[in-house]
């Protein structure tokens, strides 16, 4: 068995302890005699991987009694309905465009609710996070939307909106659990597992009770109700039950490892590896502005389109995978979520120092 | 490692090959040095993943060209909604109430559209299967909706409704892959992985091409709309692709096998092992009307809800987990879906013989 450094921008890198611990528990979870994949949700011993799930991400989390833990299905993607079906008081929201997810987004809620777009960085092709010290807010904006951290072009806000009283909505599919975060100043945090979490199929929803509310839509599909969802503990219907337990796997890995604070210090110093060597590099340059980069997603470029080609072949064949930038983009992507080893990180390092020595004319 | 045998309604017991197959390749995936679960959807290795699972579905289940077979997210709970969505043209279906989940279904379908009742077996509390040979089916019925097997109840259809030249649609969640069926006579049939094959958070679909449709409601969720997610090939997002690699995997158990003409043989002799001794017991009972009843889930009770605790209790002691029976019915349940070894059947119909010596006054 040999593992490659997996640079895919999601689904993504797993930390290796936790992929063992299941392959470990696979035919007999702590002598139940199954698999939690053949387990009733309805179980005592499923019951209990939920709630430690639950409870350890609160930890992690820091998040108040005040808000609704929800283990749903449909990714992200289905989040871009679920909002504005389930916030909409006066059928007004306010949208920062930072990239593909938060255009998608303003799109699908364009459906239900007028969308009024308060700053975007579509001018430059995303290369930055816009100035949201002073946005338009929309005096009856029922929320405000952010994409948190951009996966394809590897931006990702440093400070966050002045959402002027209003509630703040954060898409932090791509940096969930990558640093410590505040969560009262959010109304709905959502995040995709696939990227710093878990497998795909699992959408975790952080959500301020105040906002779950009945008296939306009637017509509105009944897996599509955040009150349906909190009111059976993410257990209306049968949840995603093996993937909220790779959740929870993973949760544990981050308490035992210290919190966010000591995984962000990790990010860090991994990200600062990669875009210290870029800033002095005469063939690769960092594709965004320094102010926006992401601690996740590292977007770069070299000299030309055939030498990228080039860079990604021979990196595939040293064992660093998926480092292919996204096909609107171009040029290179590493992702260097939270599972990615500092080890994997000096090593490409250490390869585009030689690939640029053997081909810098 | 010591496995019980699991009599889970759902999630449910899988193969035990598939399960060390999955454990084996946890941490590298055929040499690619990396999980399924840490794979790019968009990556070609994965994209051979969900081919093949589709084609080898294809194969089983003898699926004509005419066909989509999707997988999609939301589980049969999320199909109680997009059914009527996707289908609805005059505005009006009918639904035959054969338990808890085809009711579910009605209740949300009426949300959209004019639903007629149009057979019912709630007088007996969902004992039996109604007669379907002359339904009373609407005019202008945009479909007719069954429920094939009934989990709770432990019924099963044995022969179609005549829909008159309607669409049927079917949900087959708990007895799809059981045995052979003529796809030819559904318009769709659909079935959360959780039962049958493979883990909760993968529901596949099975529809005619006709009758995915552009022109609905301009409104609805991206994610509920299934010509996107037919034209994407179930990738409009990222879909559950661990779920579905492990559905794929099944679907290859099945055809080493011979395919559902075989495991339909296996699942006869499994059921009849236990109907026959619930025939001739004097302690235990079938609680379904015999032409009624599921190869899937088998329900019976004794002589006293107190004796029923007991047997409960002393066969969990002997390593058969999951036998009490749905909080609604009480009594046990022994489901016995495809993965469910012949021994297991065995040796529980033997434990049943034991318990009714010991205890028969």
């Amino acid at each position: 068995m040999k593992r490659v450094f997996n640079f895919s921008a999601g689904p993504a890198i797993l930390p290796e302890e936790v992929l063992k611990e299941a392959a470990d528990e696979m035919l007999d979870y702590k002598g139940s005699g199954m698999s939690v994949m053949e387990m009733s949700h309805r179980s005592k011993i499923y019951q209990q991987i939920i709630d430690e799930a639950e409870l350890d991400l609160r930890k992690l989390m820091h998040i108040p009694d005040n808000y609704k833990v929800l283990f749903l299905q449909g990714g992200a993607t289905l989040q871009f309905s679920m909002i504005p079906i389930n916030l909409m008081k006066h059928g007004v929201a306010d949208y920062i465009i930072t990239g593909h997810w938060a255009k998608k987004a303003a799109e699908e809620a364009s459906k239900y609710i007028k969308v009024n777009e308060v700053a975007s960085s579509e001018d430059k092709v995303f290369s930055y996070i816009p100035d949201v010290s002073n946005l338009k807010i929309s005096d009856d904006a029922d929320y405000v939307f952010m994409c948190d951290n951009n996966t394809i072009y590897g931006t990702k806000y440093h400070s966050l909106p002045d959402v002027k009283g209003k509630v703040l909505v954060n898409d932090a599919s791509s940096c969930i659990l990558s640093e410590p975060i505040d969560v009262t100043k959010y109304g709905v945090i959502f995040a995709g597992a696939q990227k710093n979490v878990g497998p795909a199929g699992t959408v975790i929803v952080i959500i301020r009770e105040d906002l779950i509310r009945k008296d939306i839509d009637p017509k509105t599909p009944i897996m599509l109700r955040y009150d349906i969802h909190a009111e059976n503990g993410s257990m209306y219907n049968t949840p995603p039950t093996y993937g909220i337990y790779l959740c929870g796997k993973v949760f544990k890995w981050l308490l035992n490892m210290g919190g966010l604070e000591v995984i962000h210090q990790k990010n860090l110093e991994k990200a600062n590896l990669i875009y210290d060597y870029l800033d002095q590099s005469k063939m690769f340059k960092g594709t965004v502005e320094k102010n926006s980069r992401s601690l996740m997603n590292v977007c770069f470029k070299s000299t030309s389109t055939e030498l990228d080609d080039l860079f990604i072949k021979e990196a595939k064949q040293l064992g660093f995978d998926n480092l292919k930038g996204h096909r609107t983009t171009g040029g290179m992507r590493a992702s260097i979520y939270n599972a990615m080893p500092k080890e994997g990180v000096i090593a490409l390092v250490d390869f585009m120092k030689s690939f640029e020595k053997k081909y810098l004319v």
